[in-house]
């Protein structure tokens, strides 16, 4: 028990490219170390009010229960099924990736019945096969998927799914965690019940907060519940008092700090505007994918359904991909992530979210990644990538 | 769903000297505002290891499990109950206040049986009721008690439990939220073996984390269970497995900028030293508790079980404690705390932790309640409160 000798804080500096965090704006910083106010300070539920706002409006939603959950993204996750779950009820869950199978995973926790569709990895789901699981289980209370799976980078559509689940009195659940602010999410027209994300992807703010929306259908569901919520810490009722304009009953302290983060991470992305920050997240793609097609990296997600701001490409054969990885950190202190599950050690993912997807960086990273391959003598012609990418940028 | 317009963060300043969030160090928000590291660099990798070093100095234990839960306190209330307990085990929760009570409603989420010693508000509870529970109920599992009653300012003495349960095959469960970092906590030589805190109490941290030590026996017991832990969030065995020191196995992504935050406020800790800090806890308590008491407010606490960082103090008949609590906010821009469940329009907690507990806020403070009383007709004699508190502390 003797006194740790720690020093001053002082990381070195990266160039985020992984799969999160993402590059944060010093606008952003610059708010988190604003002195604090109290958690039932007046001017404080003020901000809340207003985080509430820019969350529906980046959400597209009106759903009146719209909040920053105190956890990161998984805590969204287990936020949204916990509330909605209780022993009895059957989820349909696609599984297509890490946190399709982590959805599952937390269904079972539930206490739940778990009816899981398996989707190779990379591949998106087919709605017939949701369709035909709503009509063959009889009684679902939820259909559970992710929109955009950070393990494959695959893009699942959404549209028409929430009319499909509602048909069938089930309701909605969206994994946007790696979408949100990256590209379209409509939760009200694509009848999304519960939709939840990450503050450190595309919204480019600190990991630390999970926003959340409900619809009133899922706070029906909620309400309708015989048994109490399994988490205290994550009850939709009871947080909901606390965010509830005029209400705001003291449940538990919420991280203001990051409170202070997320506001002005969602000023930056609704000063952009939705439209161009997609724009831009698809523009930056493009111009990556070109340049490591033109080094023999293949995308890993079916065609048509790639993420753009989730790059996630197989590692050529021969090429040792964890030195590579380890070369990028330690000689351009840049960060990209390696894969997950059973896709570790064959793919990389790019991850161009938020204030990460910025043409110095898609320039940076591939420069970086020429010289980790010329290291391994892998690399064919040097200057390939980034011929490719200026040209994907000269065409956009 | 039109774009809402949000200005310039610009809270007004507050001094807080409410049960929480407490005054943060400049040195702490700046540190929050050092760009991210990914929550798999090695570096951000190096700064866990410190923070867990500096986590176990200040909860005087040597349990390897040492941790920053991913939420606020509440997240480590929920994530010391829902690791120990599953459906069929028994409870013995000590209720003197709220966070009893919250800790008695997260053991009937956990479908554990609950054996509930309801001590009046503002006492303490004594052993002997405790030894009486677990010679009583049979086989318990867990003996679950709040060290500082932050509803309350009781002090509840947690010296010879850890035998007493271990004596009985029950593991102790202590919620030091309040005290971890004001009052002595020890860990190891009291034989806790699921301790929880919060950052934004006294360690003067902004809310966001939850520090978190389980014992060995603890570990044991998580480990021997026969059911999943209900949080896939909080479970301890995966949370294990990134924190231990040459696994990091990727769980969820951790708060990175809280995490340096709290490095940062234990920094400041350990330099003061415990003993120093505990006796500065002490000497403004002393001197507020003095002023206060010049004024007719009499402490809600038991003598000799009085916390010095929660100051919970009866209002005088015939103040209006809102309208008074409302003038310092206005007038003074001080946030004191007003009271919670059935000590609500009754009582007031000061809170002088961390670094609000300087002479300087206690005077202010004072000087402050004497304006908002004589507003209400109800001061006796001008400077009353600041005369005894600055006797207090000549005489410290």
């Amino acid at each position: 028990m003797s006194t740790p000798v720690v020093s001053e804080l002082a990381p070195p500096l990266r160039l985020l490219l992984g799969p999160g965090p993402s590059m944060v704006h010093p606008r952003v910083l610059r708010a988190m170390s604003t002195p604090l106010l109290g958690h039932l300070d007046p001017k404080f539920l003020e901000i809340m009010n207003e985080v509430q706002a820019q969350l529906r409006a980046v959400f597209r939603t009106e759903n009146p229960f719209t909040i920053a959950v105190s956890g990161t993204g998984s805590a969204g996750m287990e936020a949204a099924l916990v509330n909605l779950l209780e022993p009895g009820d059957t989820a349909v869950v696609v599984v297509a990736g890490v946190f399709g199978g982590r959805m599952a995973d937390i269904v079972g926790r539930c206490g739940a019945r778990l009816v899981k569709i398996d989707v190779p990895w990379g591949e998106v789901c087919d709605p017939a096969r949701i369709e035909e699981a709503l009509k063959r289980e009889g009684k679902v209370k939820v259909v559970a998927l992710v929109h955009a799976e950070t393990s494959t980078g695959a893009h699942q559509p959404l549209e028409g799914l929430g009319a499909l689940c509602h048909a069938h009195g089930a309701l909605l659940v969206a994994d946007t965690v790696t979408s949100l602010g990256g590209v379209p999410v409509e939760v009200d027209a694509w009848g999304v019940d519960a939709c939840y994300s990450g503050t450190q992807k595309c919204l480019s703010c600190p990991p630390g907060l999970a926003p959340l929306t409900l619809s009133p259908r899922a706070l029906e569901a909620v309400k309708a519940r015989k048994t109490k919520v399994q988490s205290w810490y994550l009850d939709a009722g009871m947080v909901a008092d606390y965010w509830a304009e005029g209400k705001r009953v003291y449940h538990h302290t919420a991280p203001i700090s990051m409170v202070y983060a997320l506001r002005e991470s969602l000023r930056l992305v609704l000063e952009e505007g939705l439209e161009a920050r997609f724009a831009r997240h698809r523009r930056h793609s493009a111009a990556l994918m070109a340049g490591v097609a033109a080094l023999g990296f293949e995308p890993q997600a079916q065609e048509g359904h790639r993420l753009p701001s989730l790059n996630c490409i197989k590692v050529p054969a021969g090429v040792d991909e964890a030195a590579a990885r380890k070369g990028l950190l330690a000689d351009h202190s840049i960060e990209i992530g390696g894969g997950l599950g059973p896709l570790a050690g064959k793919v990389w993912r790019i991850g161009l979210m938020g204030e990460s997807a910025r043409q110095e960086n898609v320039l940076a990273v591939l420069a970086a990644i020429e010289q980790a391959l010329a290291k391994q003598g892998k690399l064919a012609r040097a200057g390939a990538s980034l011929a490719a990418a200026l040209e994907s940028y000269a065409r956009s």
